[in-house]
């Protein structure tokens, strides 16, 4: 069950020719609207001419055939899915953002949150800048600015402004005649490219996005790396590979990314499965059946079937019609209405013992309503199986994690926890062999796993300043 | 995968008091979406007087907050979620159809279809009756109408009513001060009722519809039965009873119902995990693994796999954003887009024998891309296993089913389908084994199984009546 | 200023030839938007299938390009601009009413009021009727259905339903080949035909609306008259001519119709002319300046200056922005925000002594409004001249007058109601001479003046049927 | 008739306390619809919080209820309607422009044009500033910005910004607690403010917005002041004041400005009149009637009238129902359909010899549709007299007068034009009549009649300036 904000997803084609590109656009937002489901917008490069489309919602909502017809063909296009991880959700930080700068025009889309914003947007404030939105992104924008001033190419523009920039960043660049991607040099956040058959060349947050418009897939952009594609072909500029030890969020492989995508060469649904097999190693139970959360606990549900030879089962149905514009009940109906999004097949589990798998749990509020529905439905024994490890800090690149006072994991042991959710047992996934997981086949490869060990791989925000900032952010609203 | 038009899903509550009950019916009708997804409608009874909205379109499309608590409250609520078995989606047709008659205010809803429609509207016609509407529904209104001239009691017009007309329905009546809730005497369509804490009865298509509103589950209505619900308690009508054998529609347990409903006594979630069984027993093959397709196929593909003992994967992903908005590409690109709203999980499939799983095949095209996105995903085989017999006849009592031209079932032999899919093997459902499953805990009882062994259990319209009406139908549009 | 409700307008085109006739019915619409602003819709006839679309709203809030591209072409259409005299706003009883009956499909649209609606409709509901509006053109679509059974077309069927209907009617129906326009034989409401270069005969409420589509007007259709419209020309049907003496609405003239049309015969901004010319010699004054309440009272303004020689200002000015959408302000800020509406131009009122004319005073606070903001403006005295007489009767045939217990005139004398607007003076138009305008160049002719007089042309519902009609109405709304 | 863009309207409150204002500039809006109707917007101030809503459209699609009250209260607000007189209609054009710069929040809101914009924005973009609009505001916005980091307070900034822009601007501007109105040392475009009861201060384009929200109009902003309002009261800074001879638009009397408001202390209605009986001197006829175009011919043609003696007639009526979504006849069908928007009373014209008076002659094609209406209405001669001077030139100040290539009165000398148009006798406005007008009373004010006469009170832009920025400009659209 979703219960973590999600991120974003950015996406940009170049092709050989002018093609109505927004369609491709929209096909790949579509296999990306579950990194964001705030805002979404696709900007269009037709020789030198940018029109875009941005508005808040899912991606069906803000486009329909009509607009998708008036932005026209093109030889590059941008596109972002918005979850916003700081700020409320305001019109002007819908992405891409489209700029006229001193050399053209640009459209940027972003991934990822830096660290260091608070001195650089104060900087540029005491420059004389004027800033219309509270992202990141507009900020990024400025810097690519003011370095092309003196610059003789985008490229170094952009090379010059990820000099300045620290944190979390996949960033899709459309100049008059160039689409460039970068990946900070931690390799925080997904980025990949592929190939067309017609000679395009496409990047995307996940190569499940590839798939949709039928890209083949190349491979990841490299953490630090440039890709700048142009009519000249793709070059790579390697400036700021190696940097620093790689610092991919192990939360992509757990939750947020799609089962179907590979990151960084290893498959999330590989992963999941593997996440399941060690959780039945770590904690074994003796039961009947287990059953996966959907959508997002049902392969480590089918791992940890493997493992542990209890038969897997289809034990819950989540009610697929229910969207983001769903009218929640008031409270006091909440509690006899917890059937509307998610059903118990009482067949699965009636009289049964219950391995029960989800992908996390945050403050154990949802948790307690699903093991309540499962015994409902007749189970003898709930015992819950988390493919995550516990949840104790805030993330600083990109991923809304609830604040610590309301982390179940902050304030009670995992004993606690099973009693107040109501399971029979209780047991997270252990971080080390999550870690084994992603790292078999590339030892030594560095993930950020903060937010379970409050090990940060750069300099975080003075505290506060994200509070403080966020305080002035909070004061606008469109 | 979707492929066959579903019908219709209707709801009411009782309430001993006035309450809101149109957020109860929402609530309902989001759980009952899969039976219908073109039209929907809620109407409600405060006091005699009967407030509506109704419009095209889903759930959450027509209904917002504002148009919720605008009905207001009342202790009467009827609702219906439409597809348009006969004509095309137009206004008029949604229903609750509201009427004004002789007697006050009343409000239907209908699921079925009648086969002898075309003479009893053709009477109401010379009688000077004028329509507004294309459907069943408004017949029904009429001859209801007409009896409550010369009855006592709106039951017994309705009971009056049921004697006059013929084939599938299971019906939903408001009037001023009780609900009604009537069904076939073949039983094609499920109906049921439960009760609430409060004392409110409720009346449902399926049973998770009671689930979602936090009822309990009484039993279902009985063929034939009519249930009377108002101040006086709750009393039933088995005039009809008996007077024919049942004929549930077995491709209910087979596609249309949700997994977590039980329908007259049997969990389709465990019918179709024994539909798979049978499957792995009357058509098995050497193979890696076995995958469903998603969302229907799933249960089946897991009964597959234990009487098989091949191991259960999940190795396709539907794209859950996609909904009805969907912006399809054209002809050209569909062929490489195959992937927008399906995407394998090569990490699943490659290098596997795959027994794949599905609910049925009609025209055969879905299939086909389906079988060779597996195989493009790195598949070595490519087993069909489909956990319906073959379909070769229409349907008269409610499910639009294609016509026999375009039915790949009715010109091809299983050895010629495979070929045209793809596939390395085809194996369909064997019908007897099909009925062995739901009649285990209650032999003789009788399923109608018209749409696959061409055997109807009532008379069937004149040739070429449905599609002259239709003729008349499709000359309006709103 | 308008304060009374206005009734509907009728239209419809036969053309020789299919032709996209919608966009002319959209013109028309838009030409005839001041006789209703609550619903419009239209629908065409294309060759036996009729396509509609109707909805709340003005006619650019419900129609589009795209929609009324979607109808398409045909050779015959009719259309409607509603305002609900009888019950609330509700779809259902927006019109055309398009139904389907024994002898094929069937638009009617009506404008008027019948006065034995309530016994027709029970007879009707006594015979097995159901009702899905609240209309009394539902149930002259029911006589029309029941007469054409036995008939042998429909237009003896629609004689048929003359005979049986008293009241106000100006109606326009469309068979699957035929136009028909009749009016009832009082002729209280208007109705013309005009004839277009290419063959085409078009129906409309009033004039303006042949002017607004290209056509030339051809004459009135008669009270009683019937005219057929079909590929063998035009037929006139004159059987229930002659049978009362005329009763046309003088309303129409005061304060309903365009200035631009011509109403049998006479034109209604000569006649509003003259109107205030009898004011200026009925209710003379010393003045400086005269000006006219903006829209309707500027011809009799003009009228009063001829008359008197007072010169004619331009002193109101109108905010023609504010729509139906108007936000308007709470109770307490009303007082100061009087001129968002109506603002005066001080330049020529200051220190003057002022007439103002307005078309009608119905419950004086409007006209208390005004005179105040004329004074605050700068005016020394304000002489009020209204160009109708006192208000002091409901009215049955099609107009909203407010009760009696509101009606200023019934409450109070002219001076009180002077004293209470804050006049210096108060003059009423004399309903004799009134009639004197409109009779002038056709003697005898026959006026309804019941709103005025009391006295009126046919027998009128009994007391509180209306009332206990539309409680019953009131009990349903979408 | 309207055939020349409309510019800006502007508004401001500054209240002593905290009020639901939104609903206040809502009125004040509707009250300059005339002035933009191209996109409107409102920014509330509350406690330092900037809120806004801002959108493509008028003001009563953009704003509803809901979006008022989710504005909510605080103590100042801004509003503006725009008509974009450079590019195109784009929602990033709309204003208030709302940015957060070193110092805090910022809303601007700007009517006029400057004509050194090319210059500012130029090198404002090598200093590596970045654009989201394509207006002037926005460099305004910024020059403001860069004043703020060495001034010590906004209104230093705002006279130092002032300092360096050239052209049209009345400005008001907001910031965390001041309420700040400027306008251009020449005062081309109308800026007054007045006072409310509570203590409120007003700012408004023309004094009937004042009157709209019941203000009392205190005076006009002189050329070259800036009014800054806060708790500590009303302060005039009149540096700039004097600098330059003024030059008032004088098209604001003739066309631009609605009749009831008082501009720099003269009447517009007052003015009009004036015009048209110098109109009936210099251009005298012997006619039968005057007949105004409404909305803005009517004023003119009462003072011929008053002038020539000819008594004045109602003439032609405008639809007053067809606004901004009005679906346009196709070319072909346009002849025909000349009288949708404006019809001709025959009774009025018919047999007569009519003088026809117009605000101003563009193109010609208008003109010539009227000339033909009245004739076939049945006038006998029909003389042509418009309000204005020919147009001749460019406006650089913010009216977008067609290009000189179709300006008739470029190509055509008088009686050309009136041959063209089919009148029997064409007469302009003079010039220096004109003048004389609108400076009875300030003998010696200066006044810019550039798109008459030629003469530019400021430098223009260099020649091509415009449309090289414009065909930038043209690249963008959202």
């Amino acid at each position: 069950m979703r219960k973590i904000s999600e991120e974003c997803g950015v996406f940009g084609i170049w092709s050989p020719e002018r093609k109505p590109l927004p369609f491709m656009a929209y096909y790949a937002l579509l296999a990306l609207q579950h990194r964001g489901q705030e805002a979404s917008g696709i900007a269009l490069n037709d020789d030198g001419i940018i029109r875009y489309h941005k508005g808040l919602g899912m991606v069906d909502r803000v486009f329909n055939r009509e607009e998708l017809e008036k932005l026209g063909e093109g030889q590059i296009v941008v596109a972002h899915n918005r979850y916003s991880t700081t700020g409320m959700p305001i019109p002007n930080n819908a992405q891409p953002i489209v700029v006229r700068h001193s050399k053209g025009n640009m459209a940027l889309c972003h991934n990822g949150n830096l660290v260091n914003t608070y001195q650089l947007r104060t900087a540029l404030e005491n420059e004389g800048c004027i800033f219309h939105s509270t992202t990141d992104t507009e900020v990024i924008a400025y810097l690519i600015t003011k370095e092309r001033l003196h610059c003789g190419s985008i490229e170094e523009a952009v090379a010059g402004m990820a000099a300045k920039i620290e944190g979390a960043y996949s960033l899709v660049v459309m100049s008059p005649t160039k689409l460039i991607a970068m990946r900070d040099p931690h390799g925080f956040r997904p980025l990949c490219y592929g190939v067309m058959e017609d000679g395009s060349v496409v990047v995307a947050s996940e190569s499940c996005a590839l798939d949709a418009v039928g890209a083949t897939f190349i491979r990841d952009v490299k953490p630090g790396e440039m890709i700048v594609i142009d009519g000249n072909g793709i070059r790579s500029d390697e400036r700021y590979c190696g940097k620093t030890e790689t610092s991919h969020c192990i939360f992509e492989y757990i939750y947020f990314a799609r089962p179907d995508s590979v990151l960084d060469g290893i498959s999330v649904h590989h992963a999941r499965i593997e996440f399941g097999k060690y959780l039945a190693k770590d904690h074994p139970v003796d039961a009947d059946v287990v059953v996966g959360v959907p959508d997002s606990g049902l392969d480590a549900a089918l791992g940890y079937s493997m493992e542990s030879g209890i038969p897997y089962g289809i034990g819950l149905l989540k009610n697929k019609y229910i969207g983001r514009t769903f009218i929640a009940p008031g409270q006091e109906e909440r509690e006899k209405l917890v059937r509307i999004k998610l059903n118990p097949i009482a067949e699965t589990v009636r009289g049964k013992r219950v391995v029960l798998v989800d992908d996390s749990i945050v403050r154990g509020t949802t948790s307690k309503r699903i093991v309540r529905l499962v015994r409902e439905a007749g189970a003898k024994e709930v015992h819950m199986r988390i493919s995550a490890p516990p949840f104790q800090n805030p993330c600083y690149y990109g991923t809304d994690i609830d604040s610590r006072e309301h982390l179940i994991a902050c304030q009670h042991s995992v004993e606690e926890t099973a009693k107040i959710i109501g399971a029979d047992s209780l047991g997270y996934m252990d971080l080390g062999h999550a870690l084994e997981v992603v790292q078999r086949n590339c030892p030594g490869r560095g993930y950020c796993t903060a937010c379970f060990s409050g090990n940060y791989p750069t300099e975080v925000p003075p505290e506060g300043a994200k509070s403080r900032f966020e305080e002035k952010i909070r004061k606008e609203k469109s």
